[in-house]
């Protein structure tokens, strides 16, 4: 059976990145509640570092190792919200990071990236090139490489959220988080099965990247094929260790159509007036378009990012 | 001289309309802090009930009136959010509201005003119009007319964003608020000499639309005259009553170009991840383009709305 992480590992990844995260808060909208017939509570962390619930496992990760590890410095693949909270866990650290980015990355991206002072090393933008290019950088560097959800460090961090959110808000019937590579949901599910056990955990995916939901329904890991969705961080694969808590801790996982996210996403923006990306848009799509016998009920969101490129919004393009 | 609204008739508008709107949150960001070399805090009314500080005008003053006032309905001429405050609170208080919009108004802001059940009449878009045209409406049905600014009521409920400002945040230096007809920094600047009066209090208009500059440094009204601004909020004419109060209790009013303001807008966007309207836009940009002396000190901004048309922002068309 495999080893989760435990209460007193997630007590203690939030002692230790207390200092460097911020207490995102919690909103509610009544307008949304109208429209649901949910209560809702939108745990948002699109409001923390880097702009994204990344940066808790990142941080967590970087702020873990040994002195003798860190001063090799800390490395990854990523072109999203994970490079960035390595290279700002690691500037908080004082160690070096070594990002490897696809080349077809944006700029916006990369310059983030360049901006908490990390070493940028762009490769072709396939899985492989990635993979290799980065085992390259740890040769090379000796640096410690930081996996963005298939490391328990990582998973440990992201169910601090879920633990602040238990904090500020009680007595929950429900949690509900975007699936991708599954580090969120299972901190999340960790979270709620040591802390609020009555609290039921749902994952939602965009229908065209349902490789958590498929691998949920069959009780075997299916890797993502040809994933195609506006929701552009969840179309990684779902990782083998959340996998193996999301088997044992989530309720069900349910899919959301392209129109559906980009609704739910525009609905947020109008009706709470703040800027969540499209991922985060995920959950609420979700519970739009599926009845989950949630109605009445207290149910939180999480909600992952606000980093969206403002100049090409889904809904102008 | 003339009659200003007192401490007690502030408190007093905070008690009646308490139960009606939302404690709006106090947001700062280190990367904003760190680009204006001040210490910001933003009063995030872009969250209040209809997405801006008028509501609490629009409610005290709603709140204020008579059974039998009351009995008769309330009217105004508006296409914006004075518009949606006061249909809001009149569905509140269970009383008719006449809405006299111009024919060009946006649709989604005649929807808006309709969703609470207000009446609306449509007129040509002139001020002449509005005017003829409400003065119709009130003399037909018997309902008060409520100003957008030019009213002591309406004053005062704008006064109480401060006030909770103040409990929010010790010890600013400063507070800035966007200037259109005067009712937010008038009732801003009266719960100052109130309740802080070492914080020194400053207006932010487009160079656009600077009547409200010249006015306070001429000491004579000096109405608007063909306004142009993107800040759609701020193209009315200062009004006779908040220029009273201007003139005795704030600091100075100083203007931001079109470019500022549109570049404040994206950086709150980005930085903040909250929707702002142009109009509260406007501080941030005049504080980046004027040195008010204000380095290392702390800052109050108060963030006027939040509703945008999400299909054409400033900077995608």
């Amino acid at each position: 059976m495999p080893q989760f992480p435990t209460l007193e590992n997630i007590q203690a990844a939030a002692r230790r990145i207390d200092s460097y995260i911020h207490q995102t808060p919690v909103l509610t909208c009544q307008a949304l509640n109208e429209i649901t017939g949910l209560s809702l509570f939108l745990k948002c962390e699109n409001f923390q570092k880097i702009g994204a619930f990344k940066f808790r496992g990142g941080s967590n990760t970087v702020m873990s190792l040994s002195e003798a590890e860190a001063a090799r410095g800390v490395a990854t693949h990523s072109s999203g919200n994970h490079a960035q909270a390595i290279a700002l866990a690691a500037k908080m650290r004082g160690i070096a990071a070594h990002i490897v980015m696809p080349e077809s990355a944006p700029e916006i991206k990369q310059k983030a990236v360049a901006g908490y002072g990390a070493q940028i090393t762009l490769c072709k933008p396939t899985l492989q090139a990635r993979e290799s290019t980065l085992q390259a950088v740890v040769d090379r560097t000796g640096a410690t490489f930081i996996h963005p959800y298939n490391d328990p460090r990582v998973i440990t961090g992201q169910a601090t959220c879920a633990m602040e959110l238990f904090q500020q808000v009680s007595d929950l019937d429900a949690i509900i988080t975007p699936v991708g590579g599954g580090g969120l949901i299972s901190g999340t599910a960790l979270s709620a099965s040591y802390l609020s056990p009555q609290t039921a955990v749902y994952g939602a995916e965009p229908n065209g990247a349902d490789d958590a939901m498929r691998s949920f329904r069959s009780g075997i890991l299916h890797p993502s094929v040809n994933p195609q969705t506006i929701a552009d961080g969840l179309l990684t694969s779902l990782g083998e260790r959340p996998f193996d808590i999301i088997k044992k801790y989530v309720k069900d996982i349910a899919g959301v159509s392209e129109a559906g996210i980009i609704r739910a996403m525009r609905m947020i923006w109008e009706r709470m007036k703040i800027i969540v990306e499209t991922s985060s848009a995920v959950p609420l799509g979700m519970l739009l378009e599926n009845d989950l016998g949630l109605a009445g009920k207290r149910v939180g969101i999480i909600i992952s990012g606000g980093n969206v490129d403002l100049s090409r919004l889904p809904w102008t393009s």
